[in-house]
């Protein structure tokens, strides 16, 4: 019973307020996955260069997860660096080498065809379409993606997530998809779009989900210092699919998931992205314990109950 | 044992994108004392001129509000306009004719001195310290203030506030007067000059509170459409004093009232602004039941529940 994860392996460049990082490891699918690790099995399905280190290998490997998905191609790995804006709300992109993700076709090894669950992280919707066809049943599929696609892939982005059943994505993203400035509104549209559920992620604010049977809404965590908000939002769908994975709910049955389940996956998604945010990069998860994870959760729910 | 609620009545012209009113009953007192009359017996300290109309004075009377408190003197009744921008989350003031606000002097009426809650709308800090000089013990005090007295009145408002127990402000009030960015630890600052609790209003990403004892944060109400977001705050402060004054919570004891009694405050305080949103100025208060309040209420635990 293990998740799949698709998407990018990359390096980053990033700098914030509190410091600047030349090169780490980073992209969607492999802060996915090191979130979804402390809950489920994962396998993941990339592509990285030659220059890919054996260390950052390694760190993947000892959370657990499979690799047979990684390709390993000549030419360079993914490189993206940013810098955040003081309040860290806004970021610039300074660059964007795709190198071998320029090419990338994710293959799924045979034996990852038959996981009950998928995270396609946000790439492009016809490849995200792909890895759902070469599954071999109904799987709980949950996607993200983002304003590119939906402005410049947009026939495409809806024929896609017309079979996903969670989209992920943030407050700006399901106004620009649904055309909707109301959230509310906003969510019923791209409910019938096709997903089940939707979440709306809104950083500090904290996130809301949306579901035929209504919708959930947790405050942000309040974090004592906020070093680099990179990955957050991809630990936060780790956290929660990871979530439902270890729950094992049946992936035929998305449309009825209990209301307070998803709750709690949307808190431990919240959870993961928090811890996300307390060091550079990736660097949370070589320290991070499950315990501490539970204990957070805990906290949620202290400083939500009245 | 009632609320004594000190403040403006005033009349406001309002435009937002859903219409425009050129003049109807507002201020904060009024809002004030309308929200907190769903949960305790209220008594208002203002002033009006002779243009105050009588179904105004009626409509407040309706609700069971003392209005022994309410001066009525030569010269016209405060005025304020403004226009809200198109999301509803800035406003322009285009008038503010003080008339006989301008020489308000908050004076209570002898069956006030006793009452132990008290609430001080926004008003000069000097004039908030009156107030409290005014009663004769210990009382608990809740209290607003905005940038212009942050900015401009900053000694004496310290000075008033030091003697507070409860301080309610909005996030950049909150950052103003600490002098830091990150909100809990501009709530430390603030906790340590005077109040025991401070809550930190959000507008439609809800509402925090904070006391030595931790915090509470909730997410903002989902609401089909906001109409006018004027009062929305004061609703906020009277539904909040109003049902910890209905819990009949010991005034001398601001600094141990349980977490969840205040949770539960905050969420009475969340839904009156709510109602607030629904309709121009005060005409969700013709209409609305208690038995609504508590049904929100109940949504509110709905939505946030896991």
């Amino acid at each position: 019973m293990s998740l799949v994860v698709v998407g990018s392996v990359a390096y980053d460049g990033v700098e914030t307020p509190h410091g600047k990082v030349d090169r780490m490891l980073g992209g969607a699918c492999t802060y996915i996955s090191l979130a979804a690790s402390y809950f489920t099995h994962v396998k993941i399905v990339a592509v990285v260069g030659e220059d890919f280190h054996p260390e950052d290998h390694n760190l993947l490997e000892s959370r657990g997860i499979d690799l047979a998905g990684l390709e390993r191609v000549p030419g360079k790995t993914f490189f993206w660096a940013g810098v955040y804006s003081q309040d860290m709300n806004d970021r610039t992109t300074l660059t964007t080498d795709l190198n071998v993700f320029a090419t990338f076709d994710p293959k799924l090894p045979e034996h990852y065809k038959d996981q009950p669950y998928v995270l396609l992280g946000n790439i492009q919707p016809a490849l995200q379409r792909s890895v759902r066809q070469q599954m071999n049943a109904t799987r709980l599929i949950c996607g993200d993606t983002m304003n590119f696609w939906i402005n410049d892939f947009r026939e495409e982005l809806l024929e896609t997530i017309r079979h996903w059943d969670v989209l992920l994505i943030n407050d700006s993203e399901a106004r620009l998809l649904s055309g909707v400035s109301h959230l509310g509104r906003a969510a019923e549209r791209i409910l019938e779009m096709g997903p089940k559920v939707l979440i709306i992620k809104r950083g500090e604010y904290g996130a809301m989900l949306f579901h035929r049977g209504g919708y959930f809404s947790l405050p942000g965590y309040l974090l004592d210092q906020v070093f680099d908000p990179t990955g957050a939002g991809d630990c936060f769908a780790g956290g929660f699919m990871g979530y439902l994975a270890e729950q094992g709910v049946d992936p035929t049955q998305a449309g009825g998931m209990d209301s307070k389940l998803l709750g709690r996956a949307v808190v431990y998604g919240s959870v993961m992205g928090s811890f996300c945010c307390e060091r550079f990069g990736v660097e949370r998860f070589r320290s991070l314990t499950r315990k501490e994870i539970d204990q957070r959760f805990e906290e949620f729910r202290h400083f939500t109950s009245f």
